[in-house]
This record gives structure tokens, C-alpha cells and sequence, in this order.
């Protein structure tokens, strides 16, 4: 791996987590097939796979066997895409455009959008509770519980029902924080925890890639905000602007973007910093840090 | 336990169950109580407890500490629920009343009540997943396993799949026991068989409790449609006559009343013969099986 850019590096991996994802939703026979095709549609041929790069990167960190790291990889990637699914519903975000597609439920129907962000949430925990992606069940039964840690209601959904319940108000700096922290950040931050419970890492080192993982979730989700102002819709792959036309509270509408700027920056270089003691074997880690807020999509 | 009646049991565990779930549902401060609220709403104070009661009673078998069981009885309970939040939406099913209350999406909204049922997904993995539901992390990786397999694409989402995409059409009776079977009967099945999980049972006594529960599974949801078709809402706590309004698929609609009626009660006394060589200690479970052909909601 040394010596790959992190371009490629990120290109490669996301060709694997792809294929994995191919491989672990395979389409039954019968009238079920819909279900699948949507859970595919929603998965398949697109993104930046970042969640499920941490989870490669940070496994390989330990030595961890690559097809066990993928399957955990394809598992995060799917707890997203059903987070994708049912956000875009029109009683959520009402969002008919995805990673440059008609969202699921324009490609198929609400109903069959709700199912299969339903079906894919449970994929994921079965995914990571299966003997094929640990050989020991305690690392298993981790994997499944930090997942539910990070995307329930103390997280992920969580996040999003603050996001509905604040919109249009105004919010402090803080609070804008623990809501994106909970809504994205808790996120990505367990997809480079699941690599160091694969590699059954020690706890100081445990820590040290949480602390990189929460950094680097919100430094994403502050560029995230500043590419929704600044990017267009074609870069960014969804309707652009739309932030602020929903009234919700992001960084840069409470910092300005300047400071939001800055605010991203210092994270990318907090994140990074906590990997010292990783050596070289983290350079991909690294570089990822920076790109959070040099990236345009 | 003996000597106590089958409608004794069925309020003392349902109470039990009750207790389990409001405990696992704490309402956290801030913008995010109202999801947890949804969600309290969406399955405290209400319904038989099936699924609880039958971990709960299949775990007695094995001597299982009642803690324990109770977290699984609740977690399966909260995974049941989220399937109904989701069911009734107006996506979907479009239902305003369960368990003669309002609906989730009409208590709350419809935001709301996607969010509620996502997380209380989740929880129920979760709940799965934490120590104290059993020490053995074999145990927990397994009832996760197994909750995902009933409650999955392959499972209960399959079959509401298979349900929509065939309303309407005329299916025969073996097609209807399949969707049937995936819809609610895998759900019930894992109820038994993740008692038997927690006991650490050998592998033909789980092989006789999930035949029972496959068997009871199948005659409850039979009985479910004659209740559809004589029940009044006031009894059976939702819209009466729904399935047939909506040309959905039912073995009363298949097979007519009696031939219907007979299928049940021919299940349930097959559900029961799988109990022989569990003797006194199994009462509960074969009193269980006739219960589901004589109730009247």
C-alpha cells in the first residue's frame, strides 16, 4: 500500500467495498425481488465509500484478513444507504436526488423505499453478527453493539430528530455541534472503531483511533456544509443550497464561512495528530484528515 | 408457575414485559425526547406481548435468569413494534388506529414515526448486543443473528414485500402460507427459539421449539384473518375487514372460513405435539397453541 496516493488508494478500496456489497445482496427468486433491487439501488454504483475506506484502512492497521474487513465495510456502507433512503422520503427531507440519481423512492415507490431502508439497517447488524466476519463471537457482538451505539437513537437517529425538531431556529455553535456529531459524526467514527475491534486492537490504541474518528466526522460534516454553499449541484451530486432553504442549522450558518473554514482545518489537524504513534502505517489516515476539508464533492 | 392459568400467565409476563421495555427506553434531555417519546408510545400500554411471553416462557424452560429474558422478550417486542409503526404509515398500509389508539404518524407525525420505527430497530439489536443479556458473547452474536434472519429482507420485510406486490392478485394457499410465513411467522418462530438460544438447549430440542414455533406462527396468523373477517374493531383493536377492502392475500379468502378454521386448529394441535418430551414443564407453551385458535383478539 505504501507509496499509493490517497486518490487511488480511495478509488481501489471503494471498488472492493462495491464488490463486497455485490456479493452480500444477492437477488432471491419471487416476488421479494423488488425489495432487493431497491436495497441494491440504494447501495450500489456510487459514493465516496468513506466510511467503508476508514473501515479497511484501519483494520489493515492490525493485519486484519481483508475479507472480514470488507464485510464489515459493506455493513456500514448499507447502515448509511438506509439512513440515505428514508431521509430523502418526502415526509423527511423530501429530497428527489441522490448521489446524482432519482432517490429510491422516486426510482421505485415510498413504500419499497421504506422497506428497503428498513431491510438494509438489519443487513448490516446481520452482517457483523454472521461467523464469517470474525472468527471470535465477542468481537462480533461488539461490532453489533458500537453499530447500534453509534446509529440509534443516542446517535445517528437521534441526531436527525434534533435536526427536524431545531429547524428554522437559531443555534449556538455547540449545538450545532452535538447535533452533527450525533447525526454523522458517531458514525464515522465507529467505522475506524470497527477496524480496531476486528484487529482487536488495546484500549490506549482503541482511544487514540475514536479520537481520530470523532475529529475527522466533523470535520466532514463542516465541509459538507461549506460545500453546500458553495458547490453546485452537479460537483456535489445532490440539489445544492439546500441547507439553507430548509432554514437548518449548520456551521457555516453560525460561524460564517470563513470561520467554519478554519473550524474544519484545526479538526483535520486534531485528527491527525492523534495518530503519532501509528507511524507510517497511517499515512492514508493522514492525508485522509486533510482531504475532509480540500475536498470538492 | 404451575397450577397458574394460561390467561394468568399471559397478564403476568405481558406486565413483566411492560416493565422490561419502559426500563430499556429511558427519555434522554433535549430536542431528541420526542423520538424516545415516539417511541415509548409506539410500544408501551398495549397488545398481547406473544412474542414477549414466548421467550419468556421458552427461556423457563431452560432456566434462564428472568432478567435476562425479559431484555430479550422486550427487545423482540420493540422490533415487532417498529414493524407496525412503519406498516401503519400512510406509504403503506395507511392505517390510523392500532391497539385502539391512534397510529404512531397520526400521535406524533409522519417523520417522526419513520425515525421512531428506524430506532427502534436498532434498539432491539442493541438491547441483543450489551452483556447483560447473557455472558456468553456466543449467545448474544447468535440471537442477533437469528432476530436478523426472521426480521430481515429474507424474513418479515421480504414477506411485506411479497404482500404489496401481490395485492390484488389470486394466489394459492401454499403462496399465502409462504408470505405468511416470512410476514409474522418468522418473528413468532424466533420468539421461541430465542428462549431456546439463551438456555444454551441442545440442537433437537431447538430444532422442536422452532417446529413450534413455525407451527404456532402459522396458525395465529390464520386466526389473525377470521378475526379480520368476524371481529369488530372495538375487539381486535384496529380497522376490522381491512384485508379484504385492501384484496389482500388471506387463507379465509384462499380457503374459506372452515377449511381456514380447520387449518388452525390442525396447526396448533401439531404445534403442540412438538412439545411431548418437554412433559409438565411445557404446559404453558400447549395451552398457548389452542389459545390461538379460540381468541377473540
Amino acid at each position: 500500500m505504501s507509496g499509493e496516493s490517497l486518490g487511488d488508494a480511495l478509488k481501489r478500496v471503494a471498488g472492493e467495498v462495491e464488490q463486497a456489497i455485490d456479493v452480500l445482496l444477492p437477488v432471491p427468486e419471487g416476488p421479494e425481488a423488488r425489495l432487493f433491487e431497491a436495497m441494491r439501488y440504494a447501495t450500489l454504483g456510487g459514493g465516496k465509500r468513506l466510511r467503508g475506506f476508514l473501515v479497511m484502512v484501519t483494520a489493515g492497521l492490525f493485519g486484519v484478513d481483508h475479507a472480514c474487513a470488507a464485510r464489515v465495510a459493506a455493513s456500514v456502507e448499507m447502515l448509511h444507504a438506509y439512513s440515505l433512503v428514508h431521509d430523502d422520503l418526502p415526509a423527511m427531507d423530501d429530497d428527489d436526488l441522490r448521489r446524482g440519481k432519482p432517490s429510491t423512492h422516486k426510482a421505485f415507490d415510498e413504500a419499497t423505499a421504506i422497506l428497503a431502508g428498513d431491510a438494509l439497517q438489519t443487513r448490516a447488524f446481520e452482517i457483523l453478527a454472521e461467523p464469517d466476519t470474525h472468527s471470535n463471537p465477542e468481537a462480533r457482538a461488539e461490532l453489533v453493539l458500537a453499530l447500534a451505539h453509534a446509529s440509534g437513537a443516542r446517535g445517528m437517529c437521534g441526531g436527525q430528530m434534533i435536526d427536524m425538531m431545531t429547524e428554522g431556529q437559531t443555534l449556538t455553535a455547540e449545538q450545532v455541534g452535538r447535533l452533527q456529531a450525533l447525526k454523522t459524526g458517531r458514525l464515522i467514527q465507529y467505522s475506524v472503531e470497527a477496524g480496531a475491534i476486528l484487529g482487536r486492537a488495546p484500549l490506549h490504541q482503541r482511544h487514540l483511533l475514536a479520537a481520530y474518528g470523532r475529529d475527522i466526522g466533523a470535520a466532514f460534516q463542516i465541509a459538507d456544509d461549506i460545500l453546500d454553499v458553495e458547490g453546485s449541484a452537479a460537483e456535489i451530486g445532490k440539489t445544492a443550497g439546500k441547507d439553507a432553504e430548509q432554514g437548518k442549522a449548520t456551521m457555516v450558518a453560525v460561524l460564517g464561512l470563513d470561520r467554519a473554514r478554519a473550524q474544519a482545518e484545526h479538526l483535520a489537524a486534531q485528527a491527525a495528530g492523534h495518530l503519532d504513534s501509528f507511524g507510517e502505517a497511517a499515512e492514508h489516515l493522514r492525508a485522509l484528515a486533510a482531504f475532509m476539508v480540500t475536498r470538492r464533492n
